[in-house]
Order: structure tokens, then sequence, then C-alpha cells
């Protein structure tokens, strides 16, 4: 864990509760949680791409869009995925409970797992649990962030208020990582609160597009988990609703800064992480490229390795550009550059900087990567972590 | 390092000496090596497509295919890669000096350098070491082999006689790995030497064909280097020619089983690795997915780290091959086995087998995962090795 990840005491969206307690799926940390909201939302996610999805992913896709969403329940201990046909069942079975226990309909709920893959789930414990969870919500957003955290070392959440044309809204947004993280649409899980009123399809071309920007450009190892997704949960009890163009694009700036924050807290967290790295590629051919390029800066193993060292390692940087298949002769007239100190350039290394104060700079937490491959052109922006012995140790230890 | 890796005195094909010096580039280790042919050769290559090319990759794309070919030069320590045109002038030196020394045209010579990437040649070293490299071949591989050595930790050397239908003929190849090691093309540096006459078609065709089922087959950390090449010299020396498809096909299965030893030695020297892990996936759709398949599960950090900590995780496995786009149907009808055991068939976990003899199974030095994806269909294997602290250490500590 890296310093400054983790805020505390975070208020909800109008009319939305959390809460978290622990049923047993777990030894001893919370492993169940629950989001409610007083009224039905409009309610969009975005879900991973691996084709092994998991049981309550299959669930959430078949139900979204929709405008009934009452609420989320999640647990965290066991993923329910590559369970079968029982894990299908299982995860029916803790909608439909948690759904009678609130008084709803079981497709007025959304289901969410994280944890080992292929062990059935504990669906008795969490039957037992859901009772005691919702009696238990409060107006704070940690109980529920602290209940979902598997590999994770801090709570991930953040609010945020907006000052729309006709009035406030709030968006709340919590997540969990922290490893099998290199999103193909969204890694991890992420819920996004809001009590703004839109609509169903402002939602989702939202949802898809602020993911894009933020989820989608995280990597820890380079794996993109059974369980992703992201929800967006609106329930208009603001009375605000977007009525302008002007209103989208605040609300959008304002839903982007709520999921890049969380993404970079997820890497921040990443496991066994000792430094935070962002990587920028400037003058690109296309977004698409850019993208593909800073993030493959942060997911090279000999990047995150050299910059845990504390290494200035730009011959890396360089190589894996090159392995991403950057022309030979932008690769002559790119510059690299490390916390702001040109590296490379012109086709060779620069030798006139301060040595001393490369090291120095190289000894903080978070460390700046920047490519400029031409002077015009497109940007993006990736984040990760370093490669430490605690990651291998992590992932040779964690539970069958 | 595993055990069984590193051969030693191998033998060289009729005709060919090799050798190996300490000439300086490198603190206390030996840095420079040469091959030798009595006679011109028939030569062709294969070479890293990063399109951050070394500077000796340059050169020797120039020159092959070619039949003229009298020797190698490599040097270790220094990669002579985003050297800019110095690095260019600096190859061009040392094939240049090389030849006078052999008394040949510069274009007979070929050039590798393998070691830290943008660090300029140290030339004057290379230049005053030629002399006593030349006047220093062996009848074996072993100085040669020791000499281009960067974190490998021991010498790879193969050695095959095969009877064609006119005679005998010998194949010695040679290589080094051991991090950056995930070929799209070759992925290290690779030399195949052989006394067999043949064209430079067949040499072009047999080359490209092995090095696709074996160097490109085998993956350290995921990563392409920029100085990767194999070469493959053959002098007709023997006598003997390629004269029926019999003898081509018989040669070319020979060719094959040395390229796989010399891959399966890189992987099992893997930097920092404790164990050697063979993936192989049966029942694709194509060569080229099945390919994809098993390489993929050789690459994810994920699956390495459980094998280094010997944990049955076959869950990550399915998790990784759904990442890479396997049907969700196929994915329920598939079949996981660890050293021989099926841990998840018919979309569920098996839960029959014996716990304790998987574990033991587990604690060997080679671990096999089998996929079955379907009755019929496609295979492809692929090598790799576990993830470790080490190897971050390593990575971590490594000269920039």
């Amino acid at each position: 864990m890296i310093k400054g990840a983790g805020i505390f005491r975070t208020q909800l969206p109008k009319g939305f509760m959390a809460g978290g307690i622990h049923c047993g799926v777990r030894q001893y940390r919370p492993d169940l949680g629950a989001l409610i909201s007083e009224a039905p939302c409009v309610a969009t996610g975005v879900f991973t791409k691996n084709s092994c999805k998991a049981a309550p992913v299959q669930f959430c896709e078949q139900i979204l869009p929709s405008t009934q969403v009452r609420a989320v329940i999640t647990n965290s201990g066991e993923a329910n995925a590559a369970t079968g046909q029982q894990g299908i069942e299982d995860n029916d079975q803790m909608a439909a409970c948690f759904a009678a226990a609130l008084g709803c309909q079981p497709e007025q709920v959304l289901t969410a797992s994280t944890g080992v893959i292929g062990v059935p789930l504990s669906i008795d414990k969490i039957m037992q649990g859901i009772p005691l969870l919702v009696n238990n919500m409060t107006h704070l957003a940690e109980k529920f962030a602290v209940a979902i955290l598997t590999t994770d070392l801090v709570p991930k959440t953040v609010y945020k208020k907006i000052q729309l044309s006709h009035g406030e809204v709030c968006i709340t947004g919590i997540c969990k990582g922290s490893g099998m993280i290199h999103p193909n649409m969204a890694t991890m899980l992420g819920y996004l609160m809001s009590d703004v009123e839109m609509s169903v399809e402002d939602s989702q071309q939202m949802l898809k597009a602020v993911c894009d920007d933020s989820f989608n450009m995280i990597s820890v190892d380079g794996e993109t988990s059974t369980n992703d997704c992201v929800l967006m949960l609106s329930n208009g009890l603001s009375g605000v609703s977007l009525v302008s163009a002007a209103d989208k694009a605040c609300f959008y700036e304002a839903l982007l800064e709520v999921a890049i924050t969380l993404a970079k807290s997820i890497v921040r967290d990443g496991e066994g992480a000792s430094k935070f790295i962002q990587a920028t590629v400037d003058g690109a051919g296309s977004v698409l490229q850019a993208k593909r390029l800073a993030k493959s800066l942060v997911t090279s193993v000999l990047i995150k390795t050299a910059l845990y060292g504390e290494s200035p390692n730009w011959g890396r940087i360089l190589a894996r550009i090159g392995m991403e298949g950057v022309s030979a002769s932008l690769l002559k007239t790119c510059e690299i550059a490390l916390q702001g100190m040109t590296l490379y350039a012109q086709g060779k290394p620069i030798t006139s900087f301060d040595k001393e104060t490369l090291m120095k700079q190289l000894k903080k937490d978070t460390v700046e990567i920047n490519v400029l491959l031409s002077k015009e052109g497109y940007s993006a922006t990736a984040w990760g972590c370093d490669l430490t012995e605690k990651y291998v140790q992590i992932n040779a230890e964690y539970v069958t």
C-alpha cells in the first residue's frame, strides 16, 4: 500500500444507505455488504470482457440497464466464478433472499462477488447474514467499502458535490482492487451512486466513456478478472436533472474525476506495491495508440521492477514501445523522461542531466514516465504500480 | 536455475570452431565470443519484431541471407541498442576488425550484442580483444557459450548427429537467455551450426518454421528484446546434402529437436526460476489459437506465482483462457489438469482427486498444465518458468 490511499467518513448521495457485516464466508474479516436506495434507480453497468464470467456478472448483465434497481449486495472471500449451475442457483438465491428482506423483487437487486475462483459460494452463511446486514445500514460508505475488500489494504471511497444549473447533486464512488487488475472494460468492483435524475441512455453512455478513461487505464498485473464490474445507480432524489448539454458535461467531468480517483487508489494499493507509476504518452497517431502504449508501460514487468529498484532504466521504456510496434523512425526522434528529466532524445542517451537529482527523485512514492512521440498528436495517461517481492509472496500464498 | 540445464563439452560440426575470452566490456566475466567456419556458409537469420532494433540486428538483416558467411562475433555486457549513429559505426568497426583478423570481407561476418540497452559499445576494448579471441579458437562450444551469457546461470548448448540417405551430418546449437524473453520471432541469441550442404531457401524456410515452434513458444517475462536473433550457418563440409524430401524431413526434425531443447533450457534458466512449466492446449479451433492460449498460460503472472507457491490454482488457469476470449460454452466443457490430474471438467471443480498426491506432484521441478478444449482440434505446447522474488530482485538491481 502506498501512502495517501483511502479516505474515511465518506457521505452518500441523498436516499442511499450502505452497510457491511461479517457473515462467515471469510474467517474474521467483514465479508458481506449492501447499498440500498430509498427510490428506484436508473442503473447501468460495464462488465469484464473475460468470457469466464462469474454467476453474479451474468445475473447483472441480464437485468441491466434498468430503471427499477433498489439495491446491490456483494460478498468477498468467494468469487462464485467457475462454479457451474450451482453457482447460478446460489446467486439467484442470494438475490431472492436479499430482495425479500427489502420487500422488493429479485430483479430490483444486483449482486457481485469477489474472492477465490472455483469455490462453491457459502450461500447458507450469506442467507443467515442478510437480516443482520439490512438492519445495520448507515449513511456512510465505509462499512460497505471494507466488506468488499480482498487483498486490498485500504477501503476506497470518493465523494463529490456538483453544482448544476438547477441545483446540487452528489456522487459517491466505492471500489476494490487489488490483484487481477488489467481492465478490459472494467477491472475490479466499482460502484458509482448519484442522486441526480438521469436517463438510462445518458447513464450508459457516460459510464462506458468514464470507464474507458479511468478503470480501463490501470494495470496491476496484466490479468483480467472473472468478476469485474462497475455499476452506476442514480436515484433522482436530488430532484435535479441534466437539463442542458452544459449540465451533462459538468456531471460527466465530475463522474470522470471520481472514477479516476478510484482507479488510481486501486493501483496505489496494488498487491505488494511500493510505488505509484503514472505513464503519459503524447504525440501518438491516435488515441488508441496512445492508450495502448501508456498502458504497456505500466504493465511491463521489466519497467515495474526497474522503478522498484529506483533505477533510471529508460532503455527498458524504449524497448517496450519498440515491442509495441512504434516505427523505427519515431524511436529515433522520440523523447523519454523520468520525473520530468529527459533521459533519451534524438536517438541517443542524454548525459547532461544531474544524476544525483534524478536518483533522489526516483526515491519518491510516485514516479512519472513521459514519452513524447512527436510534437503533435494524441495523448493518454495510464496508472500502475511497481512489481515487488511482496506481490510474488501474496500470490504464491493466496488460498486456493 | 533449475537442475538439468547446461551440457558440457559440446562438439561442433565439421569445419567449425568456437571461442570466448574476457576483453573488458564486463568487469570479470568472459564477454567476447566467436564462431568461425573453415568454409563459407549458407546463412539465414530470424530477428526480433521489436522496432527498436539493436545495431548488430540491423547489420545482420542487411547481410542475410547469404552464401558467403565465414564467422559470427558476439559480445555480452552491452547490447548496442538505442545507441544512435555511433552504435551503427561501432558495430561496423567491430565487424571490419574481426573480418580483417580472419582475412575475409566485413560482409562475410555477422555480429550480435547482448546486455544493457542505451550504453555506448566499448568498441576499443572489443577491438583490442579480437586478436586474442581469434588465436584461441577451440573445437568445443563451451567457451563461446559462456562468453555470451548475461543473467543466465548456465551455458546452453546442444549437439546432435543425423543419419541422412547419403551420410551423416551434425548440428550444434548454442543460445543464451534469460530475461526479456517473450519471443515475437526469435527472442534471445541463438546459433545453429551444421556441416550439411543446403540451399539458402531450405535454410530460410526451416529456420523460420523451427523458431515458430521452439523459441517463439517460450516466455520468461512477456518482454521482447531489442537484440533477439537466431542465426543458422551451414558450411556443407560433411559433403552430405539434402537430396530427398525424406532427408529434408529428417534434418528438419533434428533441427527442431535441437531448437526445442535450447528453448527449454532458456526458460529452465529463466531469471529467478525455481520451476519449469510446460503448458499444452489440445482441441483448439486453430494452431494459432492453441499457440496463443498455451503461451498465455506460461505468461500469466498469477499462474506463475501460484505454481511457485505450489498451489493447485486451476481457477487462475480458467480465468486466463477466459481472458483470451475462449467462448463461454467451451469454458463449460473444457478440462484442466495439473501434473496429469484433472481438476476442472464439465463446468465445475473435480473434488474426487487425491489432494495429498497432487500436493506432492506440485513440489516437483517441472509442472505440466493441460487444457483440453474439445475432443478434436489443434494442439500447441509452450514453455515457461515460475515467477519468484528472485526475479524481482534481479531486475530491480540490474545495472542501468
